[in-house]
């Protein structure tokens, strides 16, 4: 986790120094080619298209086609340079595309709307990693272009939808597979929200049933800095979603405003469990230092029992034990089992005095 | 507690991929079929039927006539359908009245106003447990749907009210219903604030008379739960009355506005006590730990009193349990009481300086 | 202090299920009549009558004299609903007056305004101890009710420059008589904050002169839970004193906004020292903690210096007690000296130790 | 500094049951009489006197001449009236005049403008002790009247201004000669806070580089609350400055606007070192209770290393120094070295385990 | 660090008693000579020269061309004062350029507008040090000047831009070049927090991977005082981007509205990562403590350990080293192996005790 946010920073050293609107690809280095997925349909007919350059891109749909071009990969820059000049896109938007360290953000130009967004799924190799994914969306008429780090998303059930021909998508415009793409961005979330949603659980469980270990200690930790990561994506992706809503542009339908809403409220619904969590690993923070000082108290408490019931009873051996010629006690027959009777009576004493202090 | 909000997350999941829409029930599978009940009066009758299904329904109220249909269960999917097409209410709200995790909102359509909150009360089998309920509320012209998740709810003083014709429900319309279904929610929050409540000063006085038990600290950690839970679903309800209020609506009648102004009135009042309560059950945890730490201070303080008694005297017996054959002390006739004594002093001279020190 | 924030929940459930609306006492059960008392007064005359019932109320006062109706009692809700009536209160106010747990509001009717909230004085039988009594208070024109829990108020002062004609208080209107009213509701609210004022002064004092005791801790508490209670009581009165500036009626004469914006100042400041004092009774509660941490520190260090010194000195007696029979030192002559000095040298090294450490 | 806070509510109760608007002075007692100094200016001259009484005032200044008329001392009323006479003041300003406790505020009237505020310095005879002056100023046309708990304030330096002719402030109005008194006060509060600065400076310092005592407790105490009250004093301060530019009157030329924001711009610079002051301290006693724990876990480690590298050795010894009759060990001649050995076994085997713990 | 906060109060106390507008250079003194460098370019030519003096500036640049005067030192009051003669600059506003204390701000004049802010950079002789600069930057028609306390800053890309022509910033007006050196500054904030960014992944996993020492706990508490620092320079830089943008001015062409957009989104980013960062130092604070005091608890356990095992059988050990002449067991041929058998059944008790405890 902490890598990750280590290594959203590191790269960005690599800009400074270029000119504002510079497109430089700062992300991991991957060496694989990009590749680039073209999604085409209408509401009678779908087709895909696995391009293998630009060029293979026909210059124009059909009427009333949307198209859906993906772009797995943002390290070929010269790629990402023609595809500006090809759909007329502008360089400060390319650089956010290739800067994974963009904020989110949506931003109106002349004909496109841009939108910029981490995208969260848990890590099929790690239950407990996230992988988050900074994804550039660019909506124009009758198209959308999607730009990820690397392969692998939270759009196949959009995929899916599209090809089945399930559900309103294809029958409405652009802005409508927007909104599915953004919808299955935020499931994506609430999958990831669910994920930790158990983990604390877990957590509450193990630590009102068993011995809390450091391990424990551990846990607690990554999932604070994973929330704290989590907010840092979900609260300017609240803010994304109600720019869209607010600053209106012929490229949004009215008709897809509901939807727009829905996915307001969900948006909201994802920072409410976020801040739930926190609270509820705060919660359960206070109560490890609590148990654990409890656990303290109950060694102190053996230790002090112990000790205090037996060091007086050896100095009394001691004492015993000493060579002193004229030691009269020693001679009386007696007085062995007298001072075997005193120590037992120093033992009730001491018993009694810990079972009116509670400790026993 | 924490599996009420490790559930509300689940089930979520089932939802990814499907179109935005769908009506899918997302809540704890419950095997009973759903119950329709239809309440309908005017000022001069009332009509309680209980409906085996959908077709039972008339098309129609009588002229003047209010009616209420109460649906307990979302898990049948057709049904709500069903129900969508009869009173043409949008997919989207429908997915809403399934979705158990659906946020508290308020939205309003062309023909009718859709309200959705969290009914909270008191489990009657176990004093300490709340039970949280996703309830759907749909405002048409002289018709209110609730669609509630299970039966049993707050709303039997409403329905004793309607049936008695006590105070103005009868003589007002829908609106009126709405609010004093509302109303009802709101003073089902207060019962449950009023358990937590007696909880809290209950601990308050534990703590301050006897001594605190580690189960004091799962009962705090407990209460923590709730009141972060009461929070989440209070703080959206004030939202949602105060949308209420601003956006108007002809369903909406300007005579029932004084009485949405009092409903507010009281959200606020409940999200006072809330807030209140965190911070009573947070003064709590403070003042646990620092008396745990006075304990432990005070088992110190026996451990050191008794150690530093006792070590230096048993070193004392120590010296003079030594063999060595050249111990001319150890023939002197007073030097056995010599030692008692210089043993006492030694009792002594520590007794001063615990005094000193305020130990005892 | 918790007790009373216990009842001020308890009570309300009695409400359940009853129409909004339903005029209810809601408070602690107070077995006295209520009594009522009518000041009235002009410019100049003053006439102070006790009311055995309402039928001895005067339908209407003299023409310029203002009229003030003091209820003590809540209990008698047919005295309520009857002046109601009498007064053409709105059924919703009567519920607040009643509703001793209603929260500090204003609310402005077609001929009336109405303002409740919480009047605080210190128990004049517990030094420590905060009264809080709900009151009501109607504004008609040349007519003020209040309406309190029980008798005993901060409203002498007010009574007496009415009968002194002191002030400008005979010569305005009703309104004045509300601020002034209003005015002697914060003077108790200071009065209040200057006695907890000093019990943190005293607690400060003590914190730093003399050990701190447990019952330190039981203060700090209880000035936490008054603090809370306060807090909850001002700021809503700040918003009340602010909506009688916005919410302007004619029942408020220009010539008054002044004294309401003075109030509204002194409302500022109570919150001002609200704050502060949590502020101050936090840092106490840290200095608190981090002295019982040195002392604990201090006690572990008594105990670690002896148990230090004495236990390996002690080793070494055990050492020369065993009873081997071939144990060549025993027979030394000068051995027993030599153990002794050897016994001092381990003393001085551990207290050379100690003082490079700090700890002596 | 406490008491600072508790006098500053205790004086209060005095002025309940007064009418408002009656003039009280509430602070401390101070048996000098009032002083009154006029300074009276123009571009071209300059004269000051010490007024013996209101009589020696000059009905009206020469044409075009600024007067400021300082008080020191606010407990003649008697005074403080005549100079409301005189001056047209209202009652309520002259009461926020006397009044010491008066939060910072500013209030328009028809014909004056009044401002008061908080004058903070260091206490010249104590390092650490900080002087809160409450001080009340009305702006006329042409005159500025400024009154003072005590002789002793930050005015100097606007003085010899004056009579300097130095910088603007004989070429303009009243206005400017406020403006310049308010960047005094400010400027008193920056060398408050640098004051701050340094002590909190000092005790990083000292915190890093020595051990820390009880005293530094009580030095970070203090410092908390000085803090808590500057914060108190300039918050208010701020609010004040911006309403003097909201709130335009014919009392304060255009050209004095840009002095005013910059006076606005150096009340944010307060608050900001506040706050961070305030995060700094609180960084600080985090740091202090990690510190602390360190060495008591330092402590407790070398009471361990002793006691667990002893106590087995003694039992040993313990062992072997037994009387019972057939110990076959004891007859042999290698018994008592192979014994030491043991034992020096025993103590290597601990600090091996020790080392492992990473203990020493 | 916190001496950097020290002085920069320190000094401001000179300034006490002069006029307001009195340009005093208050910063750390520096006794080299101020420099002056003047870049002028337009689209075709750049010249580059190191100004002797102030006579050495010619009068007016080529029409067209833009001028960046840059000069490092502001200790030359005189050479200011004749700067801001020269350039019409207001005397407040050089009274800014000289106080290094300034908090960030955006000033607009008739003229010409005025932005000040503070200049992050790493110190390159101390990796963890971070450098501060107060800058003060003047725009007027085709010319820039700033203001630099010291040589050394984080402009010399955009330098490289402009003499390489490299970009956009040739081809456009003097509020680019604005735009191109507050780029700069916020990228040299980004590479501090890359900084902060790495000693923060360091530090947790140093913490989860090593013993923690006390220098920990300092690294933390310099962590904590360098992002307090931080976010103290850039909420403000914020404001003022936030400011250029609304108080638009024709000093500032449409076209860079875009570029000035992208730069507040920069602000945003840098304050979104100081305070994730504030939340992950709070979170590895919270880890330490619990770490350390787990090694608390395990140094405790082994105390207890120990001596629980070994004080019973000492005591033992001492009953039979008593010289009592009548203890019958003494003499009993299979005593001796009979205590040693009893030792042994104690240790496995006390074992089986633990065990059950857990603690081994």
């Amino acid at each position: 986790m902490s890598n990750g946010l280590k290594s959203s920073l590191r790269k960005r050293d690599q800009k400074r120094g270029l000119p504002p609107g510079t497109v430089l690809y700062v992300g991991k280095e991957r060496d694989q080619k990009p590749r680039m997925q073209l999604l085409a349909y209408d509401a009678d007919s779908v087709s895909e298209t696995e391009l293998p350059s630009l060029d293979a891109l026909p210059a124009e749909g059909r009427p009333g086609e949307i198209r859906w071009l993906n772009v797995d990969g943002l390290s070929d820059v010269a790629l990402l340079e023609n595809l500006g000049r090809r759909f007329d896109v502008h360089a400060l938007t390319l650089e956010d595309v290739a800067n994974t360290q963009q904020r989110p953000k949506y931003d109106l130009f002349d004909h496109y709307a841009f939108v910029t967004f981490k995208m969260l799924r848990m890590d099929p190799d790690n239950p407990k990693a996230i992988i988050a994914e900074h994804v550039g969306l660019v909506l124009e008429k009758d198209l959308v272009l999607t730009f990820q780090e690397a392969p692998g998303d939270v759009f196949d059930f959009v995929r899916e939808r599209i090809r089945s021909g399930q559900g309103r998508i294809r029958g409405l415009k652009a802005d409508y597979l927007v909104f599915a793409l953004l919808d299955a961005v935020i499931d994506g979330y609430f999958s990831v929200l669910e994920s930790l949603g158990e983990r604390i659980s877990d957590l509450d469980a193990e630590l009102l049933g068993r011995k809390p270990s450091p391990k424990y200690l551990r846990e607690i930790h990554g999932l604070k800095q994973q929330i704290i990561f989590i907010r840092r994506c979900a609260w300017p992706l609240r803010e994304l979603v109600n720019s869209i809503q607010k600053m209106r542009t012929e490229l949004f339908d009215e008709k897809t405003d509901v939807y727009f809403r829905d996915l307001y409220d969900h948006c909201v619904q994802v920072i409410d469990n976020v801040e739930t969590y926190r609270d509820l690993v705060a919660s359960l923070t206070d109560l490890y230092v609590s148990i654990a000082g409890n656990r303290m108290n109950e060694i102190m408490k053996v230790l002090t029992i112990i000790a205090t019931l037996f060091i007086p009873l050896t100095f009394v051996a001691g004492v015993y034990g000493m060579n002193f010629q004229d030691m009269p006690e020693l001679r009386l027959p007696w007085a062995y089992p007298a001072v075997l009777l005193l120590m037992l009576a120093m033992v009730a004493g001491m018993l009694y005095f810990f079972r009116r202090k509670g400790w026993i």
